[in-house]
C-alpha cells in the first residue's frame, strides 16, 4: 500500500498536467488520457476522497448486454456445430503468453501487442491472435497431428482513430489442420467449411478468392522485382481491395521504388481472375512458367479446384491473382471470403459506424486464412516442421450483421428460454407458488417466478409479454381445491385446466413444438 | 522500434544480472525470472539472434488439450442448462477493466490484481472476479432489476509456493439476481441452484452451511468485540475450516489483541451447527436478542429454510455460524457448498498435488456466495443501491474432479462428435470419398475422411477405434458398381451393404440412439 501523502502528491502533480494541456488546447483524446490517470490516482485514496468513478469499459472494448449475447450464442452455435461436424477437437490456452512467444511473429503490427506490467516475475503480452499460441502448443506439446477449434478472444491496441468500429478485444474462431498430408486435401476442406457456414448463417451471396503465396512470390519474380522488396509489395497489393489499382501502382513506384514497369507487368496479372481454366492458361504462360514457385502454386490451385468440384462449392469460389492477405507467416495457399450482397455490406457498416468510403469497401470480408507450414518450426528446438492449414471466421463482422437483421426484423430476441411463469391471482399463495415450481425445476422445465410475496396477476402476465414466455401456470384458491392449475397461453390468452399429475407432460407437449 | 545497439546493451547488463544471481546461489524462481526477461531482450533482436525460446505457458496458466476441453464442456453444459432453467440472462464484459474500477473492492488482496503495462491511454487492470464487472455494468447501465449468469476467466497474482494448485488464470461461473424483492426468495432460489448442481454432476455427497454477515456482526457485538476489530476478527473465524478452535483462539487474543473472554464467548457460538431450529434457540438467547442486526439475520434465516423446505433441500442445508466467508463486500446471507464424501475430496487434492494437510481440509469447497447489497451502489454516481445476491460455482475444483473420475473410469472421453468415417478398401478412390462425405456433411453427419490419397483400410479402422468412432462407410470398386457403401459398425466388426439411398437415414438412425 502506497503511502497517503505520496498519493496526493501525485495527485497534486497530475492535476497540473491536465491543467496544461487544457490551457494548450491539447487533443481531447490527449487530456481524457491524463485525467484518466488523475481519477485512478483519486481512486486510490478510497472511500474518504469522495472518488468519482468514469463509469466505463476501457477505450475499444464493450459489454455484450443480453440481447448481443443470444445473438451472439446463436452465431457460435452454427459455427461450433459445423466444425464439430467436420470432426474438430477444441482446445484452450492462456489469455497471455511469454512475451517472447509473440515476439517477431506479426512483423510491423508488433507494437499493437498488449504487454502486461512487469509486476515481477515474467513479461508477459495479451494474445494477439489465436495461431501463435496454436503453433506453440503444438510444439511444446510435440503434436504433429491435430485437427481444432480455437474460439477466444485476442487483443490489439488498434488506433480507433485510423480504424473506426474496429475493437481492441475481439473474439477469434479458428479451425485448423495441421499434419504432413496430400496436398490440397485439408486446403479444400477449410474451403468446404467457409462455404457451409456462410450458408448456414444465410448472410446474403458471398464469394471466396483464393490465391497462393508461392504464385505471387513468383509472379513478383518474373515481374523483376527484387528479392528484398517481395514483402512490401506484396502489402501494397494486398491494399487491392480498398485502392485503385492507379493508387496501387503510384505507391509502389514512388514510395517503394519498383521500376514502373516492373508494376506494369503486376499490374496485369492481378486483374486476373478465374478458375481452374485460369490456373491451366498460366502454367502455359511463357513468363509465369519461368518460376518453379509459381509453377508449385498453379497446380497446388488446379488440384484445389478439382476437390472443391467434388464438395459442389466452386460455384462461390474465384481464382484471384490480387489477393494478398497480410500477414508474413503464410507459405501455400491463401483465401479471403467477402460478402458480396450490397444490403449485408451496408449494414455491417451501420453497425460498425464506418462512415469513410475508405474502409466501407472491404468491410465485406468475413472469413480469411491459408497454409502456414513453417510457424511452428519457428517454435521447435529442433525446427521440426508440422505443416498447417487454417481459417478464421470474421466473427465480430458476423455479429454486426445478425444485430442489424435482428433489428431490422419484427420478431423480438428472446434473451432467456422460460417456457412458463408460475403465477398466482390471489394473495397469499407464495408458498403453493414454490412448491410447484420446485416441481417444475426439477422436472427439467425452464421456469420463473416473481420475487414477491404477492404480486399483481396482471404484472405477471405482463412480465410474460415483454419475456416472451409462453405458458403461465395460474395458481389460485380454487385451483387449488380441485388439485388443477390454470394453463394460459400467452398469446391466445386462452385458458385451460390441468390437473396436477398432468401438468409436466402438457407442457412439455406444448413447448417442444 | 528501439535501437538495436540499446538492446544488445540491455542483453550485456542482463546477462550480468543471471550470471550473478548463479554465482549467489539464487532460488530457482528467482533465476528463471531473470533469465526470462534476458530472453525476452534476445527476441527482440528477431532473426538474426539466433533465438532460443522457453517453451512453455506463463506462471500459473496451462492449456486445456482436447481431452480436458471435452470434460469442461461437459460440466459447463450442466451448470448452463440449470442457470437458464432458472430463467437466468448472460452478459459479457471485458477481461480488463479500469484500474479504478477495481479499486478499492478488495481489501488487501488488491496487491494479486494484473495491471497492463502503462502504454500510453488508460490504466487498465484484469479483471479479478466476475462480481465488481457486474456491478460496474448495472450501475453504468443504469439496470435494477436483472437475474444473469457470467462464465468467464478471471485473474490472480497469487503466490503459487503458498498456494499450491491454484491457477493464476482460473474460471468462474456465476449467478446473480439484481432487485429490490422480498426477503428470501431470490436467496433461496440461489441455495435451490447449488443443490441441483452439485446434484446433477453427480460429486458425491455435500453440504451447504448458511450463515449471515449481521449475525456475524451482532454475535461479535455482544461477545464485546470492540467496533474496529469486527472485519479482522471475521477473518479469524473465516479460518476455522483449516484451523482448529485452539488455533484460532491464540490468533484472536496473541496477534488480534481480543480478550480471552470475548474469544471464549465467540468460541461458543461458532461451535453451533443446526437448522431453523437453531435460529429460533438463537432468538430467544438472553445475549444473542440484544443486537438487532443479529435478530434480523436470524429471523431471515428462518424464513430461508421455511422456503427451502418447499424446495425439499434443507436435507443438504446446515445453519453453521463459524461460516464467515472472505470478501467483504457480503452485507446479509452468506453460504458455501462443502463436498463430504472422503473420496472426492481426496480426488480433488490429488489432482490439485495438494500434498499438505492444511490446505486438504478445504479443498472440499465447490460453490459460494451471499448477499451483496452495497456494491452497486459504490458505482453509482448518486450511491443509488441495487440488492443483489449470488452464487459462484467452484469450476476448477469441479473440473479436477470430473478428470480423476473420467481417468479412473474404464470408459474413454471422447473428443469429437464424429459418427462415421468414410473410407476406401482400395486404391484409386479419394474423389469417391470426397463426393460422399461432401453428401453426409450436408446432411448434418459429422464425418471425417483421411487426408491421404490412398491410406489403407486397416489403419482407417485403427483410426476409429482410437478416436471412437462408432461407423465406418467403405467403398470400393464392387460397391461403388452395386450403388451400395459397406456399412461396418467399428465395435462389433459387422458389416452390411446400404444402398446410396438409403445411407444417410440409416446412418442417422445408428446414432440417434
Amino acid at each position: 500500500m502506497e503511502d497517503k501523502a505520496q498519493i496526493q502528491e501525485a495527485i497534486k502533480s497530475q492535476g497540473e498536467v491536465v491543467r496544461k494541456l487544457k490551457s494548450e488546447k491539447a487533443s481531447k483524446e490527449q487530456i481524457d488520457e491524463e485525467v484518466a490517470k488523475l481519477l485512478a490516482l483519486k481512486a486510490q485514496l478510497g472511500d474518504d476522497g469522495k472518488t468519482q468513478f468514469v463509469l466505463k469499459t476501457p477505450k475499444g472494448t464493450r459489454d455484450y448486454n443480453p440481447k448481443q449475447m443470444a445473438i451472439r450464442e446463436k452465431v457460435f452455435n452454427t459455427i461450433i456445430r459445423c466444425f464439430k461436424r467436420h470432426g474438430a477437437e477444441t482446445i484452450d490456452t492462456p489469455v497471455f503468453e511469454l512475451k517472447e512467444t509473440l515476439t517477431g511473429k506479426y512483423g510491423e503490427d508488433s507494437k499493437l501487442i498488449y504487454d502486461l506490467k512487469d509486476q515481477g516475475g515474467e513479461l508477459l503480452s495479451l494474445r494477439y491472435d489465436l495461431t501463435v499460441p496454436f503453433a506453440r502448443y503444438l510444439a511444446m506439446n510435440k503434436i504433429t497431428n491435430i485437427k481444432r477449434y480455437h474460439i477466444a478472444k485476442v487483443y490489439r491496441r488498434d488506433n480507433p482513430a485510423m480504424t473506426r468500429g474496429r475493437y481492441r478485444e475481439f473474439y477469434q474462431c479458428d479451425f485448423d489442420i495441421a499434419g504432413q498430408y496430400d496436398a490440397m486435401i485439408p486446403d479444400a476442406e477449410c474451403l468446404k467449411i467457409v462455404h457451409e457456414i456462410l450458408n448456414e448463417l444465410d448472410l446474403g451471396d458471398f464469394r471466396i478468392k483464393v490465391n497462393d503465396r508461392r504464385i505471387l512470390d513468383g509472379m513478383f519474380a518474373v515481374c523483376g522485382v527484387p528479392d528484398d522488396k517481395f514483402r512490401t509489395i506484396c502489402s501494397t497489393v494486398d491494399k487491392l481491395d480498398k485502392m485503385s489499382w492507379e493508387d496501387v501502382k503510384k505507391e509502389m513506384v514512388n514510395e517503394k521504388g519498383l521500376s514502373e514497369e516492373a508494376a506494369d507487368q503486376i499490374g496485369e496479372y492481378v486483374s486476373m481472375q478465374g478458375g481452374m481454366d485460369l490456373a491451366e492458361r498460366l502454367l502455359q504462360d511463357h513468363k509465369m512458367s519461368q518460376s518453379k514457385q509459381a509453377c508449385a502454386g498453379l497446380s497446388d490451385i488446379k488440384l484445389l479446384f478439382k476437390y472443391l468440384q467434388l464438395f459442389h462449392v466452386t460455384d462461390k469460389v474465384v481464382f484471384d491473382l490480387s489477393l494478398a492477405r497480410g500477414l508474413d507467416y503464410y507459405t501455400g495457399v491463401i483465401y479471403e471470403a467477402v460478402l458480396t450482397q450490397a444490403s449485408a455490406v451496408s449494414a455491417a457498416n451501420e453497425a460498425q459506424n464506418c462512415a469513410n468510403a475508405e474502409e466501407s469497401v472491404s468491410v465485406g470480408s468475413v472469413a480469411g486464412g491459408g497454409r502456414y507450414d513453417g510457424l511452428v518450426g519457428m517454435f521447435d528446438p529442433k525446427g521440426r516442421r508440422v505443416p498447417c492449414v487454417g481459417v478464421s471466421i470474421g466473427i465480430e463482422r458476423i455479429f454486426s450483421i445478425m444485430e442489424q437483421k435482428a433489428e431490422a426484423s419484427p420478431e423480438k430476441v428472446r434473451t432467456t428460454e422460460v417456457q412458463i411463469m408460475v403465477a398466482s391471482a390471489q394473495k397469499n399463495l407464495l408458498e403453493e407458488r414454490l412448491q410447484l415450481i420446485s416441481e417444475l425445476w426439477n422436472a427439467g422445465i425452464k421456469a420463473e417466478v416473481m420475487y414477491k410475496k404477492n404480486p399483481k396477476l396482471l404484472s405477471q402476465l405482463q412480465y410474460c409479454e415483454e419475456a416472451g414466455i409462453p405458458l403461465v401456470a395460474i395458481l389460485g384458491e380454487q385451483e387449488l381445491k380441485d388439485g388443477v392449475v390454470k394453463l394460459r397461453v400467452v398469446a391466445t390468452r386462452e385458458e385451460v385446466d390441468i390437473s396436477r399429475a398432468d401438468l409436466i407432460s402438457e407442457i412439455k407437449r406444448r413447448t417442444e413444438a
